[in-house]
């Protein structure tokens, strides 16, 4: 796979992870030593991996937890550092959309998570079709 | 100055353009030819110049312009790109904080931004002392 592939193949891990409510793979994808940055819609960023991933537990456990879906808008990249930008969404509430954006860097060959920060977005229904994909740099 | 100081600086840079409402130190901070991505809250993304500055514009412009206070929480590094995250507020609005994450990358030997996504923060308030700084990668 090209890293673009690479790049998407991670992301959709994240989104499948979440889906799948599964703790371990969430564990698998966010970097072991990596700086890491998790903020979660409305909430204090979280710096340290166990933090990290201590708040995925917590989300991911709740009987409320969202099935999300996800489409990407953009693909960045910064040097080592790659970010996907994208829309989240549960088809039980099309109007409460999120812009998330994924940060992505290699760590022992792979791309692993570095950084999630994601937050509501206004005037935005999934049922509107996306702006044309943003080429990727 | 060390890098750290030149990243505070360019830091500090954006949220003096904002305080003066000055578009012109925004067109000179925001990377020419790097990827931008600029998210403002419950907004769409960003990703052209124009409509970055076009968007500043518009935000300097109105006469309900906030008087920002910042207050950095974070400084992390991935590579070439600089991540500073902070708290924003406005003295008339000390309920209402924003939580935003400001990239910055060396472009013709100074640091421009490249990033900016910002979205609100519950149970926060600038009464309230901030949490030990997370030491910088």
């Amino acid at each position: 796979m090209n890293a673009e592939a690479l790049l998407r193949f991670a992301n959709d891990a994240f989104y499948q992870a979440f889906r799948d409510r599964e703790l371990a793979a969430m564990e698998r994808l966010w970097a072991q030593r990596l700086p890491l940055l998790c903020a979660h819609p409305g909430a204090r960023p979280l710096y340290e991996r166990a933090a990290v991933l201590e708040s995925w537990n917590q989300i991911l456990g709740r009987p409320s937890c969202p099935v999300l879906e996800h489409r990407i808008e953009s693909i960045l990249r910064y040097g080592a550092l790659a970010l996907i930008t994208g829309y989240e969404w549960s088809r039980a509430q099309p109007d409460g959309i999120l812009l998330a954006t994924n940060g992505f860097m290699e760590e022992d060959g792979q791309y692993r998570m570095v950084l999630h920060q994601a937050g509501p977005v206004r005037a935005v229904t999934m049922t509107r079709a996306p702006d044309p994909r943003v080429p990727i740099h």
